[in-house]
């Protein structure tokens, strides 16, 4: 059976775990890795600027930032190439599969869009507890782990060097912000801390900063969920529902990048967020042997 | 719009809850009962013992034992009608599947299978959860709730009039097995209680026998499950999941039946499990807002 080619475009965090994921992954290749730089990286694969110079390509998965993804997307697209990413900007989920749907279809290619795990594998949970209790309320606890958003908002405060955001579930999708900063020699903590708690990102949220000498000596990239429901399925209420992890952020994004690569491969042309695939169809292995496995 | 008309194929415990489900569907209506015996109910909807008699049906929903269920569905196929079903014999649901996925292909039908919560919506989330994290280890644990094929087996036994068999999750997907019994006047308690622990539903399970009274006073349809995977997205280990529900057993069922049958319009002829089936398609409404609400 030939195998998947996959490039990685980007050579991020997200890249690395992408190219251990790939590597792990029984029925797919690496093809190389897409960088503007392409300086050599500490893996036996090839590096250029530019997608065409690593011969076939099924799949280009995008390991850039959100902002970067459509514009990627399109590129390569248009050469016939699917791709993967995982957009997490929530609100603009489908402007971004309207923009890429056309284009997809045009070059007879597949776009897997938000493929992460929020948004992402956490779609698939909600749109299921929809299906099997439609009325009630979903709450989206996400937690213990850092926020980029917010701690690069804290970053461009006047005195700080570095900073981290940490996201603390505390029940009904309400979150603590823990942020810890690292001032400038002679910064006045207390006018840094105000400006953190007036930033738009933390005003409605209970914020709590925290001076410490190296922020770099926190960093963890755990991160977690628990997404509960509570609902009524047909006339019968109170039916409770949990669904729970704790992961390696990016290790987990890299895999659901990873098989989301290969259920583009069985998807007709066009665009999909998560939840418009058979889950089937982001696995390895025999058809007939998973339904009898995981049925 | 059009309703989706629903013929409901039995009238248990689970048919009277899809009746529910289906009144709750807004894009559904009962089209009517099937039942051997016609006999009248106490909802608005006609009875008749042959489908044929309801006018056009888009889908039958099988509520009868599972069974029953190959027999129906290739009935109803060969109308053209879709059929739904939450057949719970995990070892026969791919032999069940080849059986009905040519009937349903030819006559240009779709057949759901094995859409209850375990198998059902249970196997989306054990299919999701094998994606995200390809190897570990997935372990079900069943309860607290009743087990009909145990509560049957200790009612075979003589002795015994009536009985019940819970299901108690100790975890790693070991159950104790609780067993309430209502013996005859002048059974030996002790004699029952060794033929419960030799039976082969038993023998391999911590069990415990307990005699009342009325077993009618103790029975309860809630039901829960605790389903845990240990696994390795990419090469990082340690990633931890979990998926909780505490529910009413028939209510659930019936509405995983419902979602699927609204699921059966949107697929191509064939025979289909829950995990080849995009979660979106399960769902009421407009497909953008879902995407915009749940991704």
């Amino acid at each position: 059976m030939e195998k998947i080619k996959v490039a990685i475009v980007g050579y991020g965090n997200i890249g690395k775990y992408t190219i251990e994921a790939v590597e792990a992954a029984p029925d797919m290749e690496v093809a190389g890795i897409v960088r503007r730089n392409p300086s050599p990286v500490p893996y036996p694969y090839p590096v250029c600027s530019d997608i065409s110079e690593l011969g076939k390509v099924d799949v280009a998965i995008l390991c850039t930032p959100s902002r970067k993804v459509e514009e990627n997307a399109l590129k390569y697209l248009q050469m016939g190439i699917n791709t993967v990413d995982s957009f997490d900007i929530h609100s603009n989920i489908c402007n971004l599969r309207s923009t890429l749907a056309p284009v997809a279809a045009a070059h007879n290619a597949v776009s897997v869009i938000s493929a992460g795990w929020d948004p992402g594998s956490d779609s698939v949970v909600r749109a299921l507890l929809q299906a099997i209790a439609p009325k009630g309320i979903t709450y989206t606890n996400f937690g213990p782990g850092r926020s980029m958003g917010h701690s690069v908002a804290v970053r461009a405060i006047p005195g700080v060097v570095d900073a981290l955001s940490m996201t603390i579930p505390v029940g009904t999708g309400i979150h603590r912000r823990m942020v810890y900063v690292q001032l400038e020699e002679g910064a006045d903590f207390k006018t840094v801390e105000a400006a953190v708690k007036a930033d738009a990102y933390f005003v409605n949220d209970e914020t709590h900063v925290i001076q410490v000498a190296d922020v770099n000596e926190l960093n963890d990239v755990g991160h977690g969920v628990d997404l509960i429901r509570k609902g009524v399925s047909g006339q019968t209420h109170n039916q409770l529902f949990e669904f729970k992890m704790t992961i390696n952020n990016p290790a987990l994004t890299a895999q659901v990048l990873v098989a989301s690569a290969r259920a583009s491969m069985r998807q007709r042309p066009g665009c999909y967020t998560m939840i418009e695939i058979p889950v089937i169809d982001y696995l390895a292995g025999d058809r007939e042997t998973l339904i009898h496995d995981l049925v």
